[in-house]
């Protein structure tokens, strides 16, 4: 019925389907806005700076008083005056007169420019003399020169990195508009999970699952919920999955992994509501079964059911899903450059994410895949980070040059 | 009394005075350890698998059955029963027999190897005819295969990521041994300086430097206290950092600019107690006027005082601090590749972080450098990340190929 989607493919109906997700809005105090989203501009209430200010340590003058002058030829100014930090010179500059100011400090009326402490002597007499000219401007930010009154500083949509809460800071945010966090709801499913503080018996497995998912969801700044551990049955998966779409934006539901449980899974997604199920498949290396559907405008994820596979995917899809419902669009992604240690052989046909470990081999960075037994889980922990190797490719050769994301 | 200390010199001071710090520990519920750092070596407290298990979906058999089996010559076996998810098989496999085995299901006794459902037929008459051969353990993974018990599966001193936080859920531990987080105290300075929920007035300026500090801090995962804004006072400044190095690690005082300032925050490092002010100046640009002292075990770093300047020697030399203090190496840092889109002379003798902005130029990145006039805060906020220019480098050229740090 569903056609296996390429990377690509499932990236653009990731976007058709979810660009519009309408976000919530609140507003929090400063302090805990760090990686939250703006949910409109912000512009300046006031100039920033509100005075003509000086950039340095020196002497506030009529620019053109210092107009030609030279080591050997020194302007000889009147000192009239002395700015104190924070407080308004209560006295002007004429032709002919100058007065020391600090970093920050405000330019007196009447001086357009400051030369720079190191360029002036002071003998003590009332005098001051200074050996460098400065044009008009020099070393003084004007009124509003850093941002005007009503400018945009910080537009809506942007994710507040720790310069941007300064920022906001200093534009006189105590609280800020963001975006309500995303709320996801974690299914885990199989008749032979059990929860983390029993003792597996027999066949039986911890569940991993649900918490790879709550970690990487609290990694990309969502509150996430698990609604536990659900045994393989049409009934009871449908009634955790009807409460988890009620409580929350996302549900992310990670399989069981034998042929019957995948099918209850896709049964569940599509009987939810319109438009039901839109993705059954993706032509990727680890991950194949993956399922994406729509309810309204919420969306359900259905994860691989090995620890693994599901942690690649939904680092890999399930960030770029979350990112377009918050209307985020991928930033500029750093990656660590590796020399790729062994021969690796591609799958023709399909994308594939292969875990590498990193180390260091000198000035070098040497990027080994995580061998092992496919299904080992301990490998999840070797690997440092992925690299993407792309469907037209016919593997990639020892010694090659590599880009590795992190984890 | 301090030489100017170059950055090689300031990261290599950081290590013999604070690699030793006595970090505290303690446990957090699983589902908040994420980002927190192992304050003891996990081993497993059983083998994982706990039985053997299928890594397919197929057929278990004795392996020695389908040696030199083809399509055209398939095995004929009788089907003796099915593995149902996490129950233990009631039967054995001997010679002759198989049984449906799930992905992740155990294997019967008695069989050694699986074949995939794909290389299988079934006419439903009690036999099952499998067209390819396995070895022993092909498609297996051994009790204990994947993790013995009693090995160590994650170290002392790893930093918390998404699949170790699922990896420690796969062993067992609801609750998790970590180090407290680090405090950091952080104090602003400056007669000029007013609080966020103030409008200033004449030449004030808001307090941003604390935000950017509070916000880079929680970022590197401290937990974080604001100390407020004190009067550039001797007295003052010296009561509210003893009060902070009390209460903290690490102490952060963002300095009023003037000079008379800079001289208080020494002299009150200084007079904390042994052993006192260890650095007083870098040779780095931005961020000069940087102080660093110890009192006990704690660190008190001075900053500069413009925003841009102490964000800057903070997100470089504040990081590398903590990281050394909690004992954490500095990892692989990823970067993004890009092109210089202007020639930029350096100064020589001091390196440089020269903050950029990127840009998409098709299927280039381009970095531009974030021009304004000196002391401009609203640059802070149009940088994506910085480019790290060495002590020895003559200069960037246009259409070079830079990394640039995100911050």
């Amino acid at each position: 019925m569903f056609d296996v989607k390429s990377v690509r493919e499932t990236f653009a109906l990731i976007e058709t389907h979810f660009s519009n997700y309408p976000m919530e809005k609140e507003t929090v105090p400063l302090d805990q806005c760090l990686g939250r989203i703006l949910s409109r501009d912000i512009a300046a209430r006031e100039d920033m700076p509100a005075f003509h200010r000086s950039s340095v340590d020196g002497y506030a003058v009529t620019s053109k008083d210092t107009f030609g002058v030279s080591e050997s030829m020194p302007a000889q100014l009147r000192l009239v005056g002395e700015v104190k930090m924070g407080e308004k010179p209560d006295f002007v500059i004429r032709s002919g007169e100058s007065a020391y100011v600090p970093t920050g400090g405000e330019l007196p009326q009447g001086a357009d420019g400051v030369v720079m402490m190191e360029y002036s002597e002071d003998f003590g007499d009332g005098d001051i003399f200074l050996n460098k000219s400065v044009a008009p401007g020099n070393n003084v930010i004007f009124r509003g020169d850093d941002v005007a009154v009503d400018q945009v500083v910080l537009q809506k949509g942007r994710r507040i990195r720790p310069q941007d809460l300064a920022m906001l800071a200093g534009l006189g945010l105590a609280v800020v508009p963001v975006q309500k966090k995303l709320k996801i709801g974690i299914i885990s499913t199989g008749d032979e999970v059990v929860g983390v503080e029993e003792t597996p018996i027999g066949a039986q497995v911890r569940d991993m699952n649900s918490y790879g998912v709550l970690a990487l969801s609290q990694g990309l700044g969502l509150e996430a919920a698990l609604y536990g551990i659900v045994k393989d049955d049409f009934d009871r998966i449908d009634a955790t999955v009807r409460k988890a779409v009620e409580e929350n934006d996302v549900v992310a539901i990670s399989g069981g992994s034998s042929v019957g449980t995948k099918d209850v899974t896709v049964k569940v997604i599509d009987g939810l509501g319109a438009p039901g199920l839109l993705l059954h498949g993706i032509a990727v290396k680890p991950g194949k079964p993956t399922i994406l559907g729509k309810v309204g405008e919420k969306a359900v994820m259905g994860l691989p059911g090995h620890p693994a596979s599901a942690f690649v995917i939904f680092q890999i899809f399930g960030k770029h899903l979350i990112r377009t419902m918050e209307g985020q669009k991928e930033g500029f992604a750093p990656f660590v450059e590796a020399v790729l240690g062994v021969n690796y052989p591609s799958n023709h046909g399909r994308e594939e994410y292969l875990s590498v470990s990193l180390q260091k081999n000198g000035e070098e960075t040497l990027a080994m895949p995580v061998f092992g037994k496919s299904g080992m889980i301990s490998l999840m922990t070797k690997a440092d980070g992925y690299v993407h190797i792309k469907r037209e490719s016919e593997g990639l050769n020892k010694g090659q040059t590599v880009q590795v994301t992190l984890f």
